[in-house]
């Protein structure tokens, strides 16, 4: 038998409890031995619930018991549940954990300490929910070297941006939806804005790269400047918006960026819609390859914790997970990426040709029925910081979207 | 150093020792240990080429070599790739292998001498070649009861019923012009029969279900039948067509079918275009996933023969794989397996309204513009075995299309 004890009772933590009560019979075949959850840590009590009994509200409970070999972390944030997986780990417990925050900050230190102790940290629910991305790039993808990942990672902001792409709906139209849906939190900065896709990002480019990635290095764009007028372009492009977060290989270099970007048909990524979570990646001999499913929920989250319980149990005594350098990758700055870019811009096209001509060139104009009194066009390549000197130059500029090769 | 040997210096055989050399640095890290091509097995001298020097004729010359640890298999064909292989595995060499018929046919006994003998028997490449689909289910979607794994698993037909629904050509035509680019073989056989998707739904099904199932049982039905008419009756109905190779559980029983397919758009698969693969996989308490990537080709192949050799070298004496039964699957008959049609019939849909829905009931009728002289209609969920005693008192059936849910 395999003590484990939760850290955290709420919506992943009793996912986790009901997935190993719904499963247990296939998991404990699949472990090699039986998965016991012998303490539920939690501030509260639940009375009537069957999982009472295990509740503990003291972590040292658990630090202290040798019988528990793994701990599974799901209280989210940064503190307590950082000094509670390091006592953990230091104690000789494997630690599982869905917890982004804390990978993308303290990843490197927990993965060092889980090596030194022939321990495991294991961390696939924190990125993709129930898509297997990290356990992809750990062991199934060792044969080559990874030159992007791009991914759609965060399921509130792709539902919003299918609405207003599908609907013509506009932004505050769709996350007032989304919130009363419960697809959108009260105070939803963390997802508009991108913070937790770009945590996301941080983790997958520091275990591509094995060295620490820091997510403040990264630059971060969220969906709250994106129109119904903006969708309306990407449509007569043959296009769609999509928040991406993606690491891609210059050279030497990475380049990674969150942001809303147009994606053409035809990319694996295009019709990841509404809810779903996907991650494309490029191997230099694999070629393409895009895994995609529940990006979050209670269930397919606690499935890829209890598989990483799994994977704990059949190597106690034995580090599976490749680690990265706590040594800090230098990222490409941004204004040194390469890119093309939707420029809208007020006034008659034909009035202002010239002087758009002017300053980007040649470009491909482009007018939407029904949007008067503005107009759109694409840039030919030039890096983030040429484009930034040409629109200081440019009046009436609108709105800029990047576009995705 | 891990000395291993390749047999077969066809297109994967070449591709294997192509990506070691191109990324070896990796591989080696990630493997912990320096991977070193030995032994390369033909029955051709390749004078010139750098592998001349590995180069034997003869397999005792690697199976009597105690320093080759790891044997990679990509001959393909069940003779004498299975003699090679279980002798291989017999003088205590771990082997990996693309060989989707070998392991169809001879997978649970070679599964089971490696388990013996704490070796390993991997074969990511066999299904979905690049798609890391085997090891997912593996490791990865252990906490899961899996209920579906529907794929499109044959790159040639999937590029041809891209071709036809796209292009509105006919069958004939697209083979012909698949023939030409190399993307289908002179004797097509093996993909537009299904064969080829068979024998991989065959493993599928074995590893999700722990038990042997023969690829023999699995009612196969090919693309050949597949008309330009066909697809203007799913563009029609807001549908595609695919050869769904698929696996789904009713009660303990499973269902295996491998048959062209309309398939709704909004489905994970519909826009698997070309001659990309994907695998759909629905899990109890994970949902929906999708794992997407080239299902062929010389590198993205090798990649996946290679990624096996690395987790073979990281666990040279650790059995790693799960193993299914000898004891056969009986599979449910596909009499009893429910679901809808598409049925084409020829005359006039007002004139035969009263005949048809005397057989099959109240039925959705469809007009196609530019078709004269037939109609189709989709009929309520029945089981196969219903549907087929219907259509035999029917009469004029054009032709008969299966509805994916």
């Amino acid at each position: 038998m395999v003590n484990i004890a939760v850290m955290g009772y709420g919506t992943v933590g009793s996912g986790v409890v009901e997935v190993i009560n719904t499963n247990g019979d296939i998991i404990n075949q699949r472990a090699g031995d039986d998965i016991n959850i012998k303490y539920v840590l939690d501030l509260r009590d639940f009375p009537g619930d069957p999982v009472q009994e295990k509740i503990v509200h003291n972590v040292d409970e658990i630090i202290n018991d040798p019988e528990i070999r793994i701990v599974v972390e799901v209280m989210g944030g940064i503190e307590p549940a950082y000094t509670f997986v390091k006592k953990c780990l230091e104690a000789g417990k494997s630690v599982v954990t869905s917890n982004k925050a804390l990978v993308a900050k303290h990843g490197a230190e927990l993965l060092s300490i889980a090596r030194e102790r022939e321990l495991n940290f294991l961390f696939e629910a924190s990125v993709g929910g129930g898509i297997p991305i990290i356990r992809a790039l750990n062991s199934s993808l060792t044969a080559d070297k990874i030159e992007e990942i791009t991914g759609i990672l965060n399921g509130t902001t792709n539902y919003m941006l299918s609405k207003m792409f599908y609907e013509g709906a506009d932004y505050d139209e769709v996350l007032k939806e989304a919130q009363d849906n419960g697809f959108a939190e009260r105070n939803p900065e963390a997802d508009v804005e991108g913070y937790d896709a770009c945590r996301k990002i941080a983790i997958l480019s520091s275990l591509i790269s094995g060295q620490q990635v820091d997510f403040e290095d990264i630059y971060t764009e969220g969906i709250t400047k994106i129109t119904k007028e903006d969708m309306l372009y990407a449509k007569e492009l043959g296009m769609t918006i999509k928040l991406l977060a993606s690491s891609k290989r210059h050279g030497d270099h990475l380049h990674a960026i969150v942001a809303p970007a147009l994606l053409r048909k035809g990319h694996p990524l295009y019709s990841v819609d509404g809810v779903f979570n996907a991650v494309f990646v490029h191997g230099n001999v694999l070629g393409d390859a895009m895994f995609y499913g529940s990006g979050a929920g209670k269930l397919p989250t606690a499935s890829a914790v209890v598989a990483d319980v799994v994977d704990a149990a059949k190597h106690l005594h034995r580090n599976i997970m490749t680690m990265w350098k706590s040594e800090k990758l230098e990222l490409l700055p941004i204004e040194d990426t390469v890119r093309t870019f939707l420029v809208r811009m007020s006034g008659n096209a034909e009035a202002r040709r010239g002087e758009v001509e002017k300053l980007f060139g040649d470009v491909q104009i482009i007018q939407v029925d029904g949007l008067d009194g503005e107009f759109g066009f694409v840039t030919a390549e030039m890096t983030e910081g040429e484009y930034a000197q040409k629109a200081a130059e440019a009046e009436g500029i609108l709105h800029m979207i990047r576009i995705e090769e």
